[in-house]
């Protein structure tokens, strides 16, 4: 459990982050907030402390706390243009791998990288429980438990799913090969090569690859950095095109972090249930909120079982296990029949190891600290973006995960400001591979879930330098 | 090693499955066998003695021993009907979830399944090794090394496949979640919707289902039992369809078990290249070969990388850790963008547990010990299979793997027969399953890869009884 003052930290800081307390506005004097929070002066001080050092407010000699106010320079990135009238194919996967084959090698700084640094998870425990697992297994599980996934990790799955707001029964849960195939398996099933999706704009590249995959069109949705995908330009999207799907990442998305409010989720969903129109959810970082608690996803809302929740271990606990899940509503029976046509089943050393895991207890330990850290890391690297990248710049604020969305001064190309850095060794993740029709040429995703070290540092001054060149 | 004696009688086993020594014929006398193979005595009889228990060759007092005459009624299944004149569109997919999930339950006798007996594979210490693997990794190596998979396990693949035959470069080797993946990743690589691919009649339905997926359609070439698809046939066909692809699967073909000779994989290879056609080679069986010699793959006559190879460790050495590999040849960029976009990357521990297992050593004593289970017990379910099912029963005599293709007097459905068969607890794999347009309604696929204990042999019994009502 997190100490009283985290706790009282994280809510203002979620107040924060969420509007309630504006930039310049003065924070509860410690004697108003001992009273409003039931806690010592003491608790009080340790808060206000840990809320300065990360960044968000600061103390005014003889006057008080205030939220930090904002410079012109640090504002939150614009809206993007509205909605393109068209549909589009979509032809992005050779950039793609271009961009996260040249993040593989290990001397290059990640900045472009899709994962935290590997180096904050259990690993040594869960290569042991994944060991004592095997050794315990029936044999005969290796080829009974197939395309729905092992029977621990399923109910575990659903347990933890439940916890978050979810109504899951047991039957649904279909454990994948990572929360990729799950994505992948859920827009396949409701869609047919030809059919209109529709992205948030930014999207994650991820999904534009699948429409790609699939011979699918894109409709972009302006998303919101801060509050994510507008309702009323989906609902005009829902009007104009017959869309098939929609494709949407309310809590952090990637690569804007923007959190939807709890309002704006009810919003959404009344407009695509009104429409029928089926929802992937991407839920892969609902985990990682900095604030105290774990925002509701999107299938909460959903009463009608038209939401294919996604989401997997990749982000918060396992790395490199590739093992995530679908909760695939009405379409359960459609997303199981695609898991056994096309990779049958997920691998079950895997599975068993993260069962195992979860049964023993401590991934909430592990995730407070892990949340705590990556608000830190990415809190740090904000800082330092702020500092050195040139004039004009502004950078996102999110409320949860650890990417932050930086849109350079008009003009600055981040396709060849990636290929620039990369030539010293540092990747990013340029704008262009988050929309199919390459808008956002300006921006750049970097990922803040590494620690914040001389390294990252002495990068993040050099892109700046480049992007204040171009 | 096998010893000496297990080498003389593969090698005779082998003449006889090819047919250089015909049922009927006297095998070599002692004397002669002693000349000819530099043995002694001893080792010939220990040799007959076991071909004789393999049901092979039978002994006659006083005259030697003999290949064994097939009555009648034990013939191998006959040539379907000539190709088809048109491509059909693929709707398998909800017959085949119905039978597989049938086929789950741990209560049922598993005849229908794809996979041998769980029991038969080193799991303890693939679980060790991959306990011990994870904790020495270095975490960064989680996303580093991620689409085309670890280093070390492609290394292994590549020294193994270059063993059996094949050219492959260091950069080839792509590894996927199980020989599925490979499959359809490869597929999908060479064909967009509504091209039509040439596949085996019967043929695997995970090819039927792959091409379902992927909005192909099937134009089915006809092929022999024992000898794989037909040259002429197969040439016909490409000359009568715009063939965009081949799936096929030259050594132990699912479900026949036929085994296509060399000089016939030349031919066949011969007409692909002049057409030009990219083929999909499944040899996930190609390691199970009850004669000594490990066949060579269709990609071994491939000189113009036009042959993506697929196979995988499921059927071999580790089941339900789904790790499989591709050797897409000139698609190799293709089936790495396709990898990333749909699963990202393969898991890690099942991979390093291999790469692991693979270095330590061991894995051929593992495989002859496998190959000599399955060919026993493949043997002896044919056995009860020939004494149980009904007169005209036409069975398979496959060189490896362990699928009998059991081809009943025509007016048995053998749909319904898996269906009366499940309600006493045992799976079958019906002829339904096995072609676009289901083909093959009065045979079906039996798993001789579990021990022929009791319970297999009861269920033989009441199968043969079952199918002699109908």
């Amino acid at each position: 459990m997190s100490t009283l003052y985290e706790q009282l930290a994280d809510a203002l800081a979620q107040r924060i982050h969420e509007g309630n307390l504006q930039p310049g506005e003065r924070l509860p004097s410690v004697r108003q907030a001992c009273a409003q929070a039931q806690v010592s002066p003491a608790t009080v001080f340790q808060a206000y402390d840990l809320l300065e050092t990360r960044g968000l407010i600061e103390a005014r000699p003889r006057s008080g706390f205030y939220v930090r106010r904002t410079p012109q320079a640090l504002r939150q990135p614009a809206l993007p243009a509205t909605a393109r009238r068209e549909s589009t194919p979509v032809a992005i996967s050779e950039l793609v791998f271009e961009v996260l084959s040249s993040t593989r090698d290990k001397e290059v700084v990640p900045l472009g990288s899709a994962f935290p640094s590997p180096t904050l998870f259990p690993l040594e425990r869960l290569a042991r429980d994944g060991a004592r697992a095997m050794r315990q297994l029936a044999p005969l599980a290796l080829t009974t438990e197939l395309t729905t996934g092992n029977a621990r990790l399923r109910e575990a799955v659903r347990a933890r799913c439940v916890r978050h707001g979810l109504r899951v029964s047991a039957q649904e849960p279909v454990i994948t090969n990572g929360a990729m195939e799950a994505l992948n398996l859920s827009l396949q099933a409701v869609t047919q090569p030809g059919d209109v999706v529709a992205v948030e704009a930014p999207t994650f590249y991820a999904a534009l690859q699948a429409l790609e995959r699939l011979h699918l069109r894109a409709v972009e949705v302006p998303t919101d950095p801060q509050l994510g995908v507008d309702p009323d330009a989906l609902a005009e999207v829902l009007q104009r095109h017959h869309v098939a799907a929609c494709w949407l990442m309310p809590n952090f998305q990637n690569p804007l972090g923007a959190l939807m409010p709890h309002a704006r989720k009810q919003a959404v969903m009344r407009t695509l249930q009104q429409a029928g129109t089926p929802v992937v959810e991407d839920d892969v970082y609902g985990e990682l909120h900095h604030g105290s608690e774990r925002p509701l996803p999107l299938k909460a809302f959903d009463t009608e079982g038209q939401v294919l929740y996604c989401s997997s271990f990749s982000k918060c606990l396992a790395p490199g296990y590739r093992v995530g899940w679908a909760l695939p509503g009405r379409h359960s029976h459609a997303v199981q029949k695609l898991k056994m046509m096309s990779s049958l089943a997920t691998s079950v050393p895997s599975q068993l190891a993260l069962a195992e895991y979860l049964e023993e207890g401590g991934y909430d330990r592990h995730l407070r600290q892990l949340r705590k850290t990556l608000a830190d890391s990415l809190h740090q690297l904000r800082t330092a973006v702020l500092k050195h990248f040139p004039k004009g710049t502004r950078v996102s604020r999110p409320a949860g995960g650890y990417f932050l969305w930086v849109q350079l001064p008009d003009g600055v190309d981040t396709l060849a400001l990636h290929r620039q850095a990369l030539a010293q060794g540092i990747s990013t993740a340029p704008g262009a591979l988050f929309s199919a029709d390459q808008r956002f040429r300006s921006a750049l995703r970097l990922n803040g879930g590494h620690p914040h070290d001389a390294r990252v540092l002495a990068a993040v001054k050099v892109l700046g330098r480049l992007a204040g060149k171009t």
